[in-house]
């Protein structure tokens, strides 16, 4: 007996203004954008069809190249999907490239690394242009500051402190990457790169980053922020760590496989 | 007998998305940023009083530094006008910066230059987080096309063929002071400096010299795009010019005294 054929895995590459969503992951009764692209894809193929996510951003969060895929029959060209799916998404949500993936590609588990981005915008007084894509500080933090407690921060470790009170998975242990601070003309942009991220886990250490650049996590200078950024990973406690962040300076910039 | 005292006039430099709202202009049961001024003036002056803008933007159109006055015998220094009003108004108006004006002084008699920007963004798809503040080009215009026909509609003319048709203004002679195609990353960006503009005047603009940029108003090359905008210029009629471009790309850069 023949194998019956792996079926036609379709990788999808969306950029979206989360705004108005309460996250990636559908939910009955709100506006989720697995939920949009999942109606889309119905509209296209003529068949109710899962599409699963790399990563599950929460409400608010935007995406610059968030990666899906789904299964199908369908015979239309990959290109196509593109041209398809904008035509039966809202104007928030858009695929920016659909390709043919291997058999067994999986969105999330295929996954090697994500990076996500956390801007901010420094100003006097907050600024309607950029406030829904970044956060407002009145003060400029000290960027070396930051990059003092990030350099902490970076390898394999168990992130429990950065974890939401609401995560559920039992191992907390994830391999940051890269955790850069950029100066750039509006303001710092964080840059975090891990091989998985636990829930709210960027905007909690974008939060420590900021107390250390606003000085608050510790003094400036030989040992400070990089030091207090490291017990603070070591306590492996939700409860020694800041508030998180706001969602709607966050961006899933890329996910590479 | 002594004249009265003149009244202190009270100059204000603005920010705002336009989206929500019908326009600078205040106008019954609809929110206009004039509205929402007013209504934070009152709030921190105790007293009804009218704010005069520089410019009249249109619905939905943007500002960076829209300038408004307004007369008062409030006591409060003028620095502190801005985090008082900034706490009296919407997420999406603000006021950065606020400084006390000669007598006489008058937001919109006043000024001498006005300066808009038209932005584009160019990629294959619409983009979801550049869609509230930019116009969506599938095709990359052709910037020397477009500045060859910006340089027929510079200087001192009858803009009667870029006015709209609801324009009520008798004199319809401006003196543009400067039409400029800069070549941005994300696409061309269209500024416009006047002693003053018709309504929707920078629209009009902005689509002729899009129109340029596509090569749909003239073939490229010697005389196209430059003889064919003179021609819609010294034409005097509003017909002969191509549609006005959307609102939401457009924003009052500066107003100069």
């Amino acid at each position: 007996m023949e194998a019956p054929p792996a079926p036609r895995v379709v990788k999808l590459v969306l950029r979206y203004d989360g705004a108005a969503y309460s996250g990636w992951q559908r939910q009955p009764d709100r506006p989720t954008v697995q939920g949009a692209l999942e109606a889309a894809i119905a509209a296209v193929v003529g068949a109710n069809v899962a599409a699963h996510g790399a990563g599950r951003t929460d409400a608010g969060v935007h995406a610059l190249g968030q990666v899906a895929h789904f299964e199908t029959d369908s015979k239309l060209p990959a290109a196509t999907f593109v041209r398809a799916l904008n035509a039966n998404l809202p104007d928030d949500v858009v695929v920016v490239g659909a390709t043919d993936a291997p058999p067994g590609f999986h969105a999330r588990f295929s996954a090697l690394r994500k990076t996500y981005l956390y801007r901010f915008h420094v100003s006097a007084e907050r600024d309607p242009l950029l406030r829904r894509f970044s956060m407002h500080l009145r003060r400029a933090p000290d960027v070396l500051a930051m990059r003092a407690a990030a350099s902490s921060l970076v390898g394999r470790h168990d992130f429990r402190s950065f974890a939401s009170e609401h995560q559920d998975e039992k191992d907390s242990v994830r391999t940051l990457h890269r955790l850069r601070v950029l100066d750039r003309p509006l303001g710092p942009v964080i840059v975090a790169t891990a091989n998985g991220f636990l829930m709210h886990m960027v905007r909690n250490l974008a939060g420590v980053l900021l107390r250390a650049g606003h000085g608050s996590l510790a003094p400036a200078g030989a040992g400070g922020p990089a030091a207090e950024a490291a017990r603070i990973l070591a306590a492996r406690d939700r409860r020694v760590a800041p508030a998180a962040l706001p969602a709607h300076a966050l961006f899933l910039w890329r996910v590479d496989y």
